[in-house]
């Protein structure tokens, strides 16, 4: 189909998966920045007006998948394309802080340190304006606030 | 990094590029259908729960990338990664209207008809409630507009 190259790799706080906030309420405040590789660079050109970025990512330190499985945020097993994946894609919302050259400082990194990146997409408003439904992830928050 | 493989493909009104809606406040209402690949199928339980989904597609016709290149909706260069981009992945928000088994009936195509699809993840709300910058996007729409 393609063969997948890094455009850059992300800087983060976070070592290994342990020291990742998740679960329900978890809340994705870290910086961290995305090095984007030299020959790539011109592709930055007008990033900056930008508030917030799609950050298409590699789970690259993962292998093989369960279709069916507990996620993190939920003690009930769900289907993996609520949870993990065929492709080891990880998508994330980002806050754009600044840039410096190739570096882009960002607010809301969830990856690994290292973790490779594949395509950064300004966010636009192609989001719902309207009441978005989140399915067990609603149910599993209000199980957790009754408790 | 690892070999992409297509989960399902876009049943799609757009044969051709040209019959997708482009350029500034182009609409996609659109209906199609992701239909997933048997295999995958039991990935899709509890996917009835989203209102929305985040769909990573391939744009499998277009060959080659400019780093910096007039998109459609502008008559202005700007950088690859408001554009294009190294990786041809695509990212489209659509609407989950029903699913039919491995079916899943959709609002908001953007692709053509057979495009492989990736990867769905349920729409959560890692998105900003506060007001996003659109850069040139927004600033096209205002020359737009005063014309």
């Amino acid at each position: 189909m393609f063969t997948p190259r890094a455009i850059g790799f992300i800087q983060s706080p976070y070592r290994d998966t342990a020291s990742i906030p998740r679960g329900l309420g978890a809340q994705h405040k870290a910086e961290g920045i995305i090095e984007i590789l030299p020959e790539f660079e011109p592709g930055l050109t007008d990033i900056e007006g930008f508030s917030h970025l799609f950050v298409i990512w590699v789970f690259d330190r993962v292998e093989g998948f369960d279709l069916v499985g507990a996620p993190p945020t939920d003690d009930r097993p769900h289907g993996v394309f609520a949870t993990r994946r065929p492709n080891p894609l990880g998508l994330t919302v980002v806050e754009l802080l600044r840039r410096e050259g190739p570096s882009l400082h960002v607010r809301g990194v969830d990856m690994l340190a290292g973790t490779p990146v594949l395509d950064i997409k300004p966010y636009m408003s192609g989001i719902p304006a309207e009441p978005v439904r989140r399915g067990w992830l609603a149910e599993a928050e209000a199980r957790k606030a009754a408790r």
